[in-house]
């Protein structure tokens, strides 16, 4: 195991009518006046968004209010959040959504404090030192941004996609209703799931030996994703399994799962490419991308592909030919996507096979290589992106 | 699942020679005096504490010194402590040792700002509201103490064990590094695995339904100690299962798994009457008393313990008497103990049968009941020890 530091100190309020305590917590932590960040209108239409403001009322908190932060959020609604935060002298911004809508709030409470462009942090131009307090309402199980210390941005001018990091930036607390997320449509409950399987397997296909607590932690989180997404799809009411996977959610990307362990995270990144293309979501991308990502490099590490194929999708081990186990956990895990909705190749995510340079040479790689399971270089991107076309 | 709340803001530093980065991190969380709290000698010997102070002088932070924490930490040491908490003016206070160590300066954190006895916390005649912050530096993978908000101490007089918690005493950070375990004898290596154990079993006996996120969590941490313990009785210097063992005692315990759920904790309740009478051990006095009360009340949950059999023991599920595959997976468990040197009757132990009686009275119950999982009765507790006499 490699030496790490461990530091989640978000307050997590998990369960049912937890917006309510939103003023509370505000007031916990210091809030005077408050950004009420949101993204779909269908937080006003719910009523959450009165939940979230007379919650703070009741406390005599005031705030403004700033809505339509999009799926893969822009630049743009940042700069616009920026401005207002310092005309208002807000102190503390409320985040009301999924993670595009606290990512984008992340965005906002370090451009703050900062005097040159915000964007400076997602291109390492800038390093964090100062941000504002964020706390966070969920409204979707997918991108663990309530609990994480990072945030992913997409500049419109070249719908560049970009993260930048920080304790600094983790939520002071996060308000975790899974009730808020049973109205979700079948599909981004779909994504959502990706997402945080996703997450699980960036950390789990690693080079680091003898990591068995966090080998277990993960596929433990795999194992409950497995069980309960096809739940929530057949029935988007049933707040049991709908809270399970708001735990996992978060669980497996606030890095306890993950830490003195080598990660990859090159299936992101070309996701990343393809989103910021097509403006799909993530989570539909990554079903594209990950499967096939693993077909291309399974042979790097056949008996942890094997293990994850017995441990998590309940394989046979072949001890004869570790490589079929190996192969098969993939397939399994291909057509769980497919039974839960998502698109696995490339004409179902609406991609196309002539866009793979482009997306290549977005990627940036130029001569370089990336990667913390197996270093890709362009070419090897172009191989997986191939895989992917016709994948089924 | 039942609403939580989640808080651990600790940061934890993990790994090689960590100890040494004691004094910037006290100095990051505003330490100016500090009160070096050790345990047992051996922490002198082995050059730690040297190591320790060296760290502070290197940041210019004064400090003094108070050793001779015994295990089963006696409220006479913790007097001791905030007298000289008081008179130094430390506003900062080092804990390098194990569980009691860190739990008696826990116990100082609280008294030295009370105006009262710091004993009315452990007997909630008080409720904790103000606590100096502290640091430790573990050096027995066990307690988890390192990461939790709670404390246990035994007054002298009548050897009564007691407990306080507060999310107020949770460490500002924990050093773990698994080298300051490796010189750990067989027998207390065995205990602390025990400990771990336990806390995860105290948290998986419960009766909150639709609990698989937690369930699979408590699994993978007891699938490592299963793996990871014996290795380290076999070969103390294995670092890489040192720190696996590290890392699941201080997840087993910050409550991640635990949320959201009923918990039981009779065990351990049991089990401090054992340690209050006879001083043994903790993790000695669970091995002894856990097997058994699984056996008094697995009726109360058969298919339970029959997954805790098949998830965590790999028994093969009986499906036409799923009891025999619950008995089996207590015997795996039993025998588990037996293997790493653990005792698991009361001669084992040195305890006596005739003081039964004696600490039935101790734990207290009256006519009353206690316990998340089961309610037991003083007559059930009785009946709980009488199976641990001969246990095998």
């Amino acid at each position: 195991m490699e030496n790490f530091n461990f530091y989640s100190p978000t307050e997590f309020v998990f369960g049912k009518e937890t917006e309510n305590e939103c003023g509370r917590l505000v007031r916990k932590y210091g809030g005077t006046k408050v950004l009420v960040h949101y993204g779909s209108g269908s937080a006003v239409k719910s009523g959450l968004l009165g939940r979230v403001t007379q919650s703070l009322e009741k406390e005599n908190i005031p705030y403004v209010t700033l809505g339509g932060v999009q799926p893969n959020p822009r630049d743009t609604k940042v700069y616009e959040g920026i401005e207002l935060c310092r005309s208002e002298n807000v102190d503390f911004i409320l985040s009301v959504g999924g993670g595009s809508c606290i990512d984008s709030s992340k965005a906002i409470s370090i451009g703050v404090p900062y005097s040159g462009d915000f964007w400076d942090f997602y291109t390492d131009k800038a390093h964090i030192t100062n941000a504002l307090p964020i706390g966070t309402v969920l409204t979707i199980a997918a991108a663990g941004s309530e609990g994480s210390g990072s945030s992913v941005i997409t500049k419109e001018e070249g719908m560049l996609k970009r993260d930048a990091g920080s304790d600094l930036i983790r939520p002071k607390f996060s308000v975790l209703n899974p009730q808020l997320t049973q109205t979700l449509p079948a599909y981004q409950t779909g994504c959502g799931a990706t997402d945080i399987m996703a997450h699980v397997f960036e950390r789990y296909f690693t080079n680091t030996k003898e990591v068995e607590v966090t080998d277990r932690l993960c596929e433990a989180l795999l194992l409950t994703m497995i069980k309960e997404t096809p739940r929530v799809i057949a029935d988007p009411d049933n707040y049991e399994a709908r809270a399970n996977i708001m735990w996992a959610g978060t669980v497996a990307h606030n890095d306890i799962v993950g830490v003195g362990r080598s990660q990859d995270w090159n299936s992101h990144g070309i996701e990343h490419e393809l989103s910021g293309l097509y403006d799909c979501a993530h989570g539909a991308g990554l079903a594209v991308v990950m499967p096939s990502w693993m077909e291309y490099v399974y042979r790097h590490d056949v008996m942890r592909f094997a293990k994850a194929a017995v441990r998590v999708w309940g394989c046979q081990m072949n001890f004869d030919a570790p490589e079929e186990t190996a192969l098969e956990g993939i397939r399994c895990f291909r057509r769980f996507l497919s039974s839960i909705g998502m698109p696995v190749n490339f004409e179902q995510l609406g991609a196309k096979e002539e866009d793979i340079p482009v997306l290549v040479e977005k990627f940036g790689l130029g001569d370089g290589k990336t990667g913390g399971f197996v270093a890709l270089s362009s070419s090897d991107v172009a191989a997986i992106l191939k895989i992917a076309v016709t994948a089924n």
